[in-house]
């Protein structure tokens, strides 16, 4: 039997991780704030699936005391990659995996330089749609898709390994619906095509998809970035579909009004991932050679917003 | 005697106004909303200079009822072009001048279509900082300058023409430093090197002058789009002259904060001078073949602002 754990046990780690849980996996969470309550009370996921709960979760305060398990899910904000990096080596077993299930670009390489030779490192994207609802409690509204890719220095395409094979297997029995990809870097550059544009500009205008779409000014801006985010991404490598920019754009269209992970955090007063979700592969473009001024442009203003947590909003 | 009628009596209107009644001029005012109460009460400007009131103004609640005079000095904002100018025509004495005192491009060519040959239109920069504090009270806080230079069709160079030299004479003798220019465009440009990067990044970042200056992301903002506006006047034949960007700088950044007059009216819910201020001289630039992506992108974020009235500040 695999054996877990979940650093970061909020909206997408306490998804991910209570369904392993019930699934029968042994799960062990670290709750920093609220260990005892979960512990005494449950994990309780109000789901459009169907509400169920972790009756007895294995419940931690802190890294420290996790035992060491054959997978390691961190499902943290890339802002506490610095933090929290550093603890997973001695969390995983020889030979086991880190899965971190997080936006944007560059993490992966923030844990694998801490970790030997024998760990393994799988980027995970989840297509979910979550929030935390309280100290035990998460709130599942949509979605719930999650694609595993494995990590290899500078993201070249690392293939089938079999510990993604065996990750994937224990998402699957779960009930979570599970992509395994080649290549981590294109399934990145393919979730920025939707993430940079619509968690930016839905902070910078304080806007929902709805009124992104809807208006002839962020429309243009939408598809202004996404245009140099296409070239970005064909500048390293990885030219994306021909039409997925137009299939984002219709199902962005057909989704009732949605607020992107950057702008519930901007509207909860938490920092928000501007690093990880548009410098990371800004740079990453313009080190290809890549113009990409709408994003700059749009990259300064976040950066402006981050460092004036007092922004209206 | 020089006779004027004062068309936008607010925070710009109301100060050059009554420095020119208080010097002994004719001057009609219009306050379609307040007429009565400026009437029977003065028009009282607290001013840095010394407070003063025009004790028995000459109000009028209306355009229609104003006399021919020789100067009018139209002082709306940019959004109202449309509706005041068609109504200056009546207003202004054969041979007589218009003086729009007004920021932005774009605005003489909508009074000059509108009036007779022998009509000159001369436009007014103000380098003022006023508020419309009460229904009859104006706030000079700082500066008073103004640049007056006339218009001539597609703002071709006009030079010094008499009409220009009388306003600028009563200007001067009401105690309001006036400077006199050959080429209304170039001073156009020369004041939009500071309002476009100010007005608009003051607004999108809901900033005041010295978060702007002191923040490193918005800092770089402010320079690139200062470079786009050297380009642009460049194309437009109005190169201006080397230092004046870090002049600028420097004396931003020495001064207290400030909040510009498109944040004073966003921060009111009052609408905002976009297309004059931003929009026009982008497309002027444009037309050239400047590429301008950074003032492109902040110019779509003010029209997205503009378009959502609701938008938190």
């Amino acid at each position: 039997m695999v054996t877990f754990a979940v650093i970061g046990a909020g909206a997408v780690g306490g998804y991910y991780g209570s369904k392993l849980a019930i699934a029968g996996n042994e799960v062990h969470f670290v709750f920093r704030r609220d260990a005892d309550l979960v512990r005494s009370q449950g994990l309780h996921v109000r789901s459009v699936d169907g509400d169920y709960a972790v009756a007895a979760p294995l419940v931690h305060e802190s890294v420290d005391t996790l035992p060491q398990v054959d997978v390691v899910l961190v499902a943290v904000k890339s802002l506490a990659n610095d933090e929290v990096a550093p603890t997973v080596a001695r969390v995983v077993k020889p030979g086991g995996t880190v899965v971190l299930i997080q936006n944007g670009l560059g993490g992966e390489p923030d844990y694998a330089k801490s970790l030997g030779d024998d760990i393994e490192v799988i980027g995970g994207l989840a297509f979910l749609n979550s929030q935390r609802t309280g100290p035990n409690e998460v709130s599942h509204t949509g979605n719930g898709m999650i694609t595993l890719a494995t990590y290899r220095a500078d993201y070249e395409p690392a293939g089938r390994t079999p510990r993604l094979d065996q990750v994937a297997a224990a998402f699957d029995a779960a009930g979570v619906p599970v992509t395994v990809e080649d290549d981590l870097l294109r399934a990145r550059w393919t979730k920025l095509l939707w993430n940079i544009p619509f968690n930016s500009l839905s902070v910078v205008l304080r806007a929902d998809t709805v009124q992104l779409m809807t208006t002839d000014a962020s429309r243009l801006l939408v598809e202004q970035v996404m245009d140099e985010v296409l070239a970005a991404a064909e500048a390293d490598g990885r030219a994306l579909a021909d039409g997925l920019k137009q299939l984002l754009l219709d199902a962005t269209a057909s989704m009732p009004a949605y607020a992107t992970s950057m702008k519930v955090d901007f509207d909860n007063y938490r920092p928000i991932e501007v690093e990880s979700i548009v410098g990371e592969p800004l740079r990453r473009g313009q080190r290809h050679g890549v113009s990409m001024p709408t994003i700059e442009t749009i990259y300064r203003c976040l950066t402006f917003i981050s460092a004036h947590p007092d922004q209206p909003r």
